[in-house]
């Protein structure tokens, strides 16, 4: 189906899921941030898929290909549009299956769809159609170092990879994620940066501070009121890279816990919930936690929240 | 996508693949059917697929479930139906694969459209909504103690299964074949039985004969004048076992090749094609041919040149 009928069929009447979309690099944090909104929705009602699962090629059969897993022509991208198109319209799906730890294609598993889903992946947004299935859009911006950085421990420890093949594959990539994975941050109602402020000089162990392009694509919460009263949290007016208005919302890494907790208590107020701000928000690993990644799921929360 | 409105886009413009499909029980003779036939088109022009492998389970899963394969809910048939709507629109599936030699799902494949497409299998008859993907329907009709030696014969040869174990399985299929395939021998426009005629004493080795029950749910080439000087070969008006009129053509195994091969060129001279009757037709293995398998594949082609 063409993207605007599919456009049109979404927003005529019945009960849809709810979709997200987190697009960005290898190693982006993708997977950590879906993890607390997961959490936080509840798994029961919420389902969450990586369409890396596309990829048409097992990592032996990629070793004699000119392009890499970040390639349109790596991935079955149709499929994955079909896909995306029966979960948004609340049917079923037999996913592939693409297994990060021995690189292999494995047997493909049903996924049902349920009132929020959040796709993740490489390349969710690449084409007006499957951009047509979501509801909010994310694109994640780390800096190139921290995200090389993220990438090496990850595939060093959890996906079998040496130092060396990492780095190299890192370089091998470059102008594939340029020429793809970044495009895609254009088509996303929010980018998200992780990244130390270039100001100042954080003691070792403080958060990254977080920074949200908040495109008015999407109606966001009225932060106004709910920051007046906060010095590391601020809304700004401003002009994106490509010169498009947006606000953007930083959160700094040094917001003590005690002020980023009234926060996120006061935009869940927003959005007229019942019980207290959910659990799991802001979890790095088995004893980290991060004040700007939880304001983040907290604006993610809302939004997946008010389109339902 | 309801059935009526799925085939009313079906019948609508553009060009479409023609589809057929070939139900039957486990060993009925599905896979020797659609072979002759994929010859006979050309594989360039044609694809066939398998809906067997929308098993939910495989081997070893379903060995502690109270039904077996044949039960639809041992398999995926909504996925199996979005992938017959996919297929019958023109685009491409990721379609599961299941492996007979080892009864272990595997990594799918991605299946393109192709102007023909023959899908077999246990169940593609089974709901209106995917029997609204077909422009021709077999169901495949063998006495059962002919289709139970096939069966024995092909599973401890080719998929590793004891005498005992299949025996065992057949016994245990009984009822649910009963229930859930075998009624769909009354949704299909043509049906196949291939049998050792009662009334006659055929000298071993003699073919089976072909008898097909020809519904007038699609419009059969007119065999009248075709048949007139065969005496091997006829077309009777009568009752189907349900007291619905169809006719039958009968092809007897022992129809002398010369009088087969001139019916065969006769039908072929109906469709108005180019060149001669396709290679490929009834052929039983590496060394055995039946003519009345090749008249039956012949009608079955004549049906989808027709359709295109």
């Amino acid at each position: 189906m063409a993207d605007k009928a599919f456009r049109i069929v979404r927003a005529g009447p019945g009960s849809r899921p709810v979709m997200l979309a987190i697009a960005g690099d290898s190693a982006a944090g993708k997977t950590t941030l879906t993890r607390g909104l997961v959490q936080a929705l509840g798994p029961d009602n919420c389902v969450s898929i990586c369409v890396d699962d596309y990829h048409r090629y097992d990592r032996a059969e990629r070793r004699d290909l000119p392009f890499t897993a970040l390639h349109p022509d790596c991935n079955h991208l149709d499929i994955m549009e079909q896909h995306l198109q029966l979960l948004a319209s609340g049917q079923p799906i037999l996913k592939p299956v693409y297994d990060h730890s021995t690189g292999k294609l494995a047997r493909p598993e049903r996924v049902e769809p349920n009132r929020y889903i959040i796709v993740e992946g490489l390349l969710p947004l690449h084409s007006k159609l499957s951009r047509a299935c979501f509801d909010v859009t994310v694109f994640l911006d780390p800096p190139e170092e921290i995200r090389r950085g993220w990438k090496l421990a990850r595939d060093t420890s959890a996906r079998g990879y040496s130092r060396e093949q990492v780095l190299a594959e890192l370089d091998r990539r470059t102008s594939e994620s340029e020429a793809h994975i970044r495009p895609q941050r254009s088509h996303a109602d929010i980018v998200v940066r992780f990244a130390p402020i270039a100001v100042r000089d954080d003691p070792p162990g403080t958060p990254l501070s977080a920074e949200l392009v908040l495109r008015p694509t999407i109606r966001h919460p009225d932060l106004g009121g709910v920051l007046a009263n906060h010095r590391t949290m601020h809304v700004k007016l401003c002009r994106d890279t490509d010169g498009r208005p947006v606000d953007t919302l930083h959160v700094h890494g040094y917001v003590p816990t005690e002020e980023s907790r009234s926060l996120e208590k006061a935009m869940w107020a927003l959005l007229d919930q019942p019980g207290d701000v959910p659990d799991g928000l802001g979890v790095l690993g088995a004893e980290q936690r991060s004040e700007p990644l939880a304001i983040t799921q907290l604006l993610l929360l809302f939004h997946m929240l008010d389109a339902a």
